[in-house]
C-alpha cells in the first residue's frame, strides 16, 4: 500500500495491545520502543503475545541517546539484535547531536548492515531510518526568545550526511524527516528529497484546528507535502506523534487519508513510467540486438514524439522543391509524349523520403500521413535490419498502405538492411530516422547516419538535423545505493550508466551542453568523419552537497523549430520515450558552497565499439571510470 | 493460476482471432503454429493484430520435422526469433524420431538457451517443452494388429533424455507428456514423476463419453493425474487436442475443472510447505546463527513432533525410579526431622529434567505436562544460548511456569548457557534436546551432546536415544537444474547439500541407513569420543534412468518404541519440520537397468566444524564433492 500511516506510542506496557488499538483506528502500523523508557538495562517487552504477521507493523523506536557511553552502545546493540529477532523490518533511531556520538552510532549502524549480509540464508537487516528535523531545534526555539537566532540550517542534514558517508551510502539506511514548523528556504528543501526519506513525522501540535474543530495542515505544509510525494513516487509513511488534541486520534489520520485523496497526491505521469521511478536499467543497445515486440509497441505509443516527427516532416516536405513540377503538366500535348513525360516526372516528381531503422513502421505511417497534408506524392523506403520486425512491415504495408500499388500519397519499399550497408537504388530527399537514446547520440545515431553517405545528396534533408547531449552532477542516496546492490549481477556497477526514471534526486546545478552532432551534410563517407568527442565541464554548487555522479539528458532539432527535449528546462511534456541516463562515481564526494565541481567527459571510437569515460577533476581527483570502455560499451556490430 | 487449461490449434489462418474464440470459450491459452503447416518458407502470421497481453496466453507449437534437413533447422531457428521477437513464453516442440535429428534439434535449443543468457538485459528465452508419448506410437498401432507387439517402453523417455543430457538439465528444458493411452508399468510412470513435466496433453479421443454424452476420463486416467498433480504440486497446465467429439469443445475444459474441485486434486500438506515443494534451501546452522523467532514459531506449530517427544518423556520418567519414593514419606514421624527428610528427599526425590537447546520452551512444556501425566515432581533446567529465546522463556516461566515457585508438577529454571560449557549445579536424570536436521547428525547434535558429559551419570536417560541418516540415488531434473540458477549466488552449487520438499523427483532404489549415533551413555569426555564416519553404499536401478544426486532422511528412536521419521517408508504422518536434504552431483550419468551406483559418503569432525565429503564410485567415479568442507560445511562456533 503506497503511503501508509503509522502512529508513534512513547511509552507502552504492552505493544500488542497498543498495536491493535490503533490498527483498529486506521493506522497501518505504530512506532514504539522495545524497552521502557525508564529501564536502562535491556528488558524488551516479549515477542510472546505478538503474532508472527503483526510484528512487520511494528516499527522500533530508538529514543536520542549519548552514543559516548558505552551503556548506551550496548543497548542499542540488543535491541538491534532483538528487533532482528522478533522479524521486525525498520528501525527509527533518533540522531543524537555531538560529532563523537554520531561516529559510535555510524559504527553500530554499519556493523549491523555488514554482519547481516554475511549469512545469505537469514532474514535481512531491518532498514534503518535516522530521524532528523527539518529545522533545526534551536531555532524553533529562538523564537520563543528575542535574541538573534543563531542558526545553522545545514545542521540536521550534516548529520544525516555523516552517517551515511560513514556507511557508504548503504541500501538499507534511511531518513525519517520531522516537518517540525514552516519550510526552509527552497534550496535546501530540494537537497532533502535527493535523499531517501521514507518516514515524514508530523507532530500532532503542528496541525491547525478548523471552523469544525478537526484538525488540518497549512498551505505550506500541504505543498511540502504535495513535492514530498511527487520526488519520492508515493515510496513513504506519514507517522503522526504527540498527545491527542483534536477530539480523537483518528481525527490526523482522516485528515491524511483526505489529502490522499486530493490532486495533492495525483501523479500524471504516464503508465510507462509508473513503478520505474529511481529504477536503474541497462541502456537498450538497439544496434547489437533487435528490439522485441513488445518494446516497439510501448515506444510507439508516444504521441508527443510522434507528432513532433509528423510536424517536422510535413514542414521538411513543404520545402523540397520537386513538387513544384506539378503544374509543367498543365502544357503537355500529346497522349504518346505524355506517358513519357509522365514517367520521366514520375522519376523527378516523386521526392524520396528514407526511414532508416524503421521497426515496425511508426514513421512510416507519420512520413505518409505528412505527405498526405502537404499534397506530395512520396516514395518511401522503410530500410530495418531486423527480420522480425520486417514480417510487421510486410503485413502493414499489404493492409494500410496499398501493396505494390501504394496509396494516393504515396508507396512503400520494404528493405531488410542494415542502413549501413544497403546498397540504395536512388538518392534520398528526405531521410528520416529514431537513433536517439537518452544520452543524445549513445544509441550511435551518428555512426549510423554516417553510414548512408552514399544514397544522399547534398540537398538531403535530415530528420532529426542535429541533437545535443547535456548532464549536470547529481546528489542521490537512491541511485547510488543500488549500485551496492547491483554489484551481485554487474561486478563493476561504477562503470556503467542507466538509464533511470529520476526523482528522488537533487540536481546541484543547471544542465549544460556536452556534445553536439549536426547532420546537414551526410555526403561525407564515415572514415573523413570524427565522432570522437571530448569536453570539460565546470559545475558550481549552491550548497553543500554530496556529488553520486551525473544525470545525462539530450534534446534535438528534428528540422527548423521542431524539437524534443528531455533536458528539464525545456522538455516537452507527457513525453515518455526517453528516461534520463545516469553515470555514477564510484567514490561520493562532499561539496561546499560555491566549490566547483570539475567533470572530465570523452565519448571515443573504436573499431568495434563507442564507450564514454568519466573523470572528477575537481574537487578530488577520481579514477577515469570505464576506461577502454571495458565494462559499458554500444557495440558497432 | 494453478494447473491452467489450453487448447492446440492445428491450423490457423488468424491467431488472434483463434485465441479470443478459445478464451471466450473459458481455456486459458491457445497452442499454435506460427506457420501455416503447408508453408515450407518462414512466413509467419504477423503479431499486428496481438496485443502484448494476449501474447503470453500463445504457446508456439512447432509440429515434428526431420532435422537432418538444412532447410527444417533453419525454419526453427526462424521461429524460436519470431517467438522471441513477440514475447512467447512457451514453445512446443513435437521431439523427432531419429538420434541425428534429435541431436540437430538438441543444438539448436542449446543455441537458444545459451545465447539469450547472454543479454541479461533482453526478455529471458522462452521455455522449451519437449513433447513425448507416454505410450510410444509403435504401441498403440499394434493394439489394432495381431502380430507380437515389438515395442521398445523406454523409446519416448530415452529421447527425451538425450536432449536433456545435451542440454545439460537446463532449467528451462520441460516436458509435455502426451495421455495417449492407458497408464504403461508404474516404475516407468514414476520416472517420469522425476521429470519436468509441465504440460499434460489430452486428445479427445482420449474422453469416455457418460450417459449425458458427456466427456469422462476413464479410474486409469484420474488416477495418473492424480498422482501427476501430487508430484507437480500443481505446477503444471493441461493441454485438450483433436476434434470437437462431445458436442462443444468446452466440455472437455468444464471436465477437467470438474476434477480439479474433487480430492483427486487436493494436496493435503501442511501450509508450511505450501509453496516450498521442490525450492531448495540452505540448511540452517542453529548452532552458528540464532534462529529467529518467527522461525521458532513455525516450528513449534508442528503437533505431531512435540506429541512424540511427550510420549517420549513420558514413558521415560516413568522409568526413573526415584519417584518410587514418595511411598517413604508415610513412615516419618517427628515434624523437625520431617523438615530435614522432605528437604533431603526433595533433592533426591524431583526428578531433574534438562532440556538442552530450550529455544522459546515447547520441550520445557512437554516435559512440565509429562510429569504431571506420571505424577512426577521435575526440576526442568532450560539451557538455551540464543540471548533473544531467552527473553521469551523468562516471560513464559513468569506467565505459565509459575516463576520461582513452580508449579505442583515442577519447576523451571531458565539458564543462558551453551550447553557444552554450562557448569551445571547437578547432574541430569533426563536430559531432552531437539538438535536435528534433515540428514540426522547434521545440525551437530552428536557434538552438542558430547558436550554434556560432565553434568549427567551413567542412567541418565536421553531423549532422543539414537538416530540414523539414509539416503537414496535420486533422478531429478527439477531439482538438478535450478543449482544452473543458483550459480550466480553461489559459485560452488555442487559442492552443498539443499534442504528441500522433494516433490519431481524419482527415488531410483530404496533408502539405506548411513550413519548412526547412539546416546545410551553420555558420560564419556568428548576427546575419547569420535563422530567422524565413512561409508560405501550400493544401489541397483531398475530402469534406464539418470542419476542426479542423492536424498537424505533421517530416523530417530526418542526413547522405547517412540519414534520420529522422514524415511519415506516410515515417516509420521503430517510432520513437517523436516523435509529431506538433497546432495547434488556435479555431472549426472545415466544408468542401465541393474547397474550398480556405488557412493561413498564421509562425515569429518575438524577443529572448528563438520562436513560431509560425497563421490561416486561406480559407474564413473567422480570428483570428491565438497572436498575439505571448502564449500559447505557446519560450524562449531
Amino acid at each position: 500500500m503506497k503511503v501508509a500511516i503509522g502512529y508513534q506510542v512513547h511509552n507502552s506496557e504492552n505493544i500488542a495491545l497498543s498495536l491493535r488499538q490503533h490498527l483498529d483506528n486506521g493506522y497501518n502500523f505504530i512506532v514504539a520502543p522495545l524497552v521502557h523508557p525508564r529501564v536502562k538495562k535491556f528488558v524488551p517487552y516479549s515477542d510472546v503475545f505478538l503474532g508472527g504477521s503483526e510484528r512487520s507493523k511494528l516499527v522500533v523506536y530508538i529514543p536520542k541517546r549519548d552514543y559516548n557511553l558505552k551503556n548506551n552502545c550496548s543497548l542499542i546493540e540488543s535491541e538491534f539484535n532483538y528487533a532482528n529477532h522478533i522479524g521486525v523490518n525498520t528501525m527509527l533511531i533518533d540522531c543524537p547531536d555531538n560529532r563523537v556520538a554520531l561516529k559510535n552510532l555510524s559504527d553500530i549502524i554499519n556493523r549491523q548492515f555488514v554482519s547481516s549480509s554475511e549469512h545469505f540464508n537469514e532474514h535481512q537487516a531491518p532498514s534503518v531510518c535516522i530521524k532528523v528535523p527539518l529545522i533545526p531545534y534551536k531555532s524553533y526555539s529562538s523564537k520563543w526568545r528575542d535574541d538573534e537566532p543563531d542558526v545553522d540550517y545545514d545542521e540536521s542534514w550534516e548529520k544525516w550526511n555523516f552517517i551515511r558517508m560513514i556507511t557508504q551510502s548503504h541500501p538499507k539506511l534511511f531518513v525519517a524527516l520531522e516537518l517540525n514548523g514552516d519550510p526552509i528556504d527552497p534550496e535546501r528543501i530540494e537537497r532533502w528529497f535527493g535523499e531517501p526519506i521514507v518516514m515524514a513525522l508530523l507532530s500532532t501540535s503542528s496541525f491547525l484546528t478548523n471552523s469544525s474543530k478537526y484538525p488540518v495542515l497549512s498551505k505550506a505544509y500541504q505543498q511540502l507535502i504535495q513535492k514530498l510525494n511527487f520526488k519520492l513516487a508515493g515510496n513513504f509513511s506519514f507517522v503522526i506523534n504527540g498527545n491527542n488534541l483534536h477530539g480523537h486520534l483518528k481525527h490526523y489520520l482522516q485528515y491524511i487519508n483526505h489529502l490522499k485523496s486530493t490532486d495533492l497526491f495525483e501523479d500524471k505521469i504516464s503508465k510507462f513510467c509508473l513503478g520505474y521511478e529511481d529504477v536503474l536499467q541497462i541502456p537498450l543497445q538497439p544496434l547489437k540486438d533487435n528490439l522485441d515486440s513488445l518494446v516497439y509497441e510501448v515506444f510507439e505509443t508516444d504521441d508527443i514524439k510522434y507528432q513532433q516527427y509528423e510536424l517536422a516532416i510535413y514542414k521538411a516536405m513543404k520545402k523540397i522543391d520537386k513538387t513544384d513540377m506539378y503544374v509543367i503538366l498543365l502544357f503537355i500535348p500529346s497522349f504518346l509524349s505524355m506517358i513519357n513525360f509522365l514517367n520521366c516526372i514520375t522519376n523527378r516528381f516523386n521526392s524520396v523520403a528514407m526511414v532508416v531503422g524503421a521497426g515496425r513502421g511508426p514513421l512510416v505511417e507519420k512520413a505518409l500521413k505528412a505527405a498526405e497534408q502537404s499534397k506530395k506524392y512520396v516514395t518511401i523506403y522503410a530500410v530495418e535490419k531486423n527480420v522480425n520486425a520486417i514480417v510487421t512491415l510486410d503485413v502493414l504495408r499489404d493492409l494500410r498502405w496499398g501493396g505494390n500499388a501504394g496509396l494516393s500519397n504515396g508507396v512503400v519499399q520494404i528493405i531488410n538492411e542494415d542502413m549501413r550497408y544497403w546498397a540504395a537504388p536512388r538518392k534520398a530527399d528526405l531521410v528520416i530516422s529514431e537513433l536517439l537514446g537518452s544520452f543524445g547520440d549513445n544509441e550511435l545515431s551518428p555512426e549510423c547516419l554516417d553510414g548512408i553517405w552514399n544514397y544522399v545528396t547534398k540537398e538531403t534533408i535530415n530528420i532529426p538535423r542535429s541533437y545535443s547531449s547535456y548532464m549536470c552532477p547529481v546528489q542521490s542516496h537512491k541511485l547510488y545505493s543500488q549500485l551496492l546492490i547491483d554489484k551481485k549481477i554487474n561486478n563493476n556497477p561504477y562503470d556503467y550508466g542507466y538509464v533511470v526514471h529520476v526523482r528522488n534526486a537533487y540536481l546541484i546545478d543547471d544542465p549544460q551542453k556536452v556534445f553536439t552532432f549536426v547532420h546537414d551534410d551526410l555526403t561525407k563517407p564515415p572514415n573523413e568523419r570524427d565522432n570522437s568527442r571530448a569536453k570539460t565541464m565546470t559545475f558550481r554548487s549552491k550548497l553543500k552537497t554530496v556529488c553520486h555522479g551525473f544525470v545525462g539528458y539530450f534534446d534535438c532539432c528534428l528540422y527548423d523549430d521542431i524539437y524534443l527535449s528531455i533536458v528539464p528546462s525545456t522538455q516537452n511534456a507527457n513525453m515518455f520515450s526517453w528516461f534520463p541516463i545516469y553515470f555514477p562515481f564510484q567514490v561520493p564526494f562532499n561539496v561546499d558552497p560555491n566549490d566547483e565541481i570539475v567533470i572530465h567527459l570523452t565519448r571515443n571510437v573504436g573499431n568495434n565499439s563507442v564507450w564514454y569515460e568519466w573523470t572528477v577533476q575537481q574537487p578530488t581527483p577520481s579514477k577515469i571510470h570505464n576506461l577502454k570502455g571495458k565494462h559499458y560499451s554500444i557495440s558497432l556490430h
